[in-house]
């Protein structure tokens, strides 16, 4: 018995002593488990600028395009956007996406975005931060969850966007995977 | 003996095999411990676009509002801000804050932020990278904390805004109560 | 053997319970360790608007500077700029760089960058989420890498910019120490 509690002292040195120094991220991923996931969708009705467009549009071009390319490179866009459970823009929105794109390049389409997602919600309160690359042009891309507050109090992960719909300009749809790897 | 030693390594194996995999983030918090806490205030002097304001202004609107509601949708001002340790414009700045906001809310006042606090005094020398929904009609509310560099290497944490005063559009203060949870 | 049993046991409580409380923070982080590191450089080449130059430009200017002091304050730049291993432009490009920056001070030069670094080569599919203050005056500065995806997957860490040429505004080339300090 003697002989067994010191083997089973070691088998735990070496379980211990090992990821101590260089596992602790492995530890806090699992890629098959986020801690928190939601998939949502994510409506932009751009602004025409008509006055009956008004009441409807949730975002609007601040900065024109540039003469670079013709692909709206640096077009921008600010944006208070509804965010659904599903893919109807008139479902009860859960969130606002608060924030702003711009298109980044000459000869087809990718957007940069930044923005928080604003829950305020009988489920949830908070917000998450997001910014990255929109490769429109991929059928999925990731973009960084790089903080959140309330609920989701110093989260991080990846936001994979997917496009649901588009209307030229004036109107598309995004399904947001959230999926959070870091909780607390 | 033998028992007892036994006993304590089942106890020691109880204790480490189960939080490795989910309570890290655990450990790394403690809600009413950040690792490091300042309480900074903020002032943004709005450039009125008149010579004689040149001096005093320390920041400028770069896009002007869109047509979208009333309330400067998609304005943006650049800033370079001072900050200090009281409500005093004109106290010492303990650090500068370089960014930009824009407001984004068709039928009320929210902005968005994104800046940097560069310290560079005798106390504190780095910087803090900041992003976040500004809710403004919220008493209080959280931006990210998401990287930090210098003294403040790969901090993060929440900046918790309170408007302290605003005088229109060309002057307001706030109080940015800053809490890293993550130090190293 | 059993005292021995006994004592190795309680050697690996004092390791392993203090640690779990605050030490996370130290395993993760060996300042003279990157997990990751890469020394790269990036070009950037903005439209002089002339139609011959459509074809070279990398970036464009969207917002010109206000009228606040005599250097560029909030001039805004969209860029979709090339990084290579060289210092050479014409050098096949490992990555692009994705975002935006402007010049943030009214008496000298300052810039502020948000951007992702896009990875799609044989060594590197993926993304880095990059955001701070240029300091363009100090020899070095550090930006936050505050997230990353694909082969980056949740990274984070520091990229420290070194102004290695500029011709005007209309070129420059900075080398950019991307260090990862969280990797997964």
């Amino acid at each position: 018995m003697t002989t067994f509690s010191q083997k089973s002292c070691f088998i735990i040195l070496a379980l211990i002593i090992s990821p101590s120094v260089s596992a602790t991220r492995a530890s806090k991923f699992q890629a098959e488990k986020p801690c928190k996931r939601m998939v949502l969708y994510y409506h932009d009705k751009l602004f025409d600028g008509t006055d009956k467009d008004k009441a409807n549009a949730t975002s609007a071009t601040v900065v024109n395009a540039s003469k670079l390319g013709n692909s709206y490179f640096g077009m921008l866009v600010v944006f208070n956007d509804p965010i659904t459970n599903d893919d109807k823009f008139h479902s009860p929105p859960v969130a606002k996406a608060q924030g702003f794109y711009f298109y980044d390049r000459k000869d087809t389409y990718t957007a940069w975005f930044a923005y928080t997602l604003v829950f305020n919600s009988s489920e949830h309160k908070g917000t998450l931060n997001i910014m990255g690359a929109d490769l429109m042009t991929e059928k999925t891309r990731d973009l960084s969850v790089v903080g959140g507050t309330g609920d989701f109090f110093m989260a991080r992960g990846i936001a994979t966007f997917q496009t649901d719909t588009f209307q030229g300009l004036y109107y598309f749809r995004l399904k947001m995977d959230i999926k959070l790897y870091e909780c607390y």
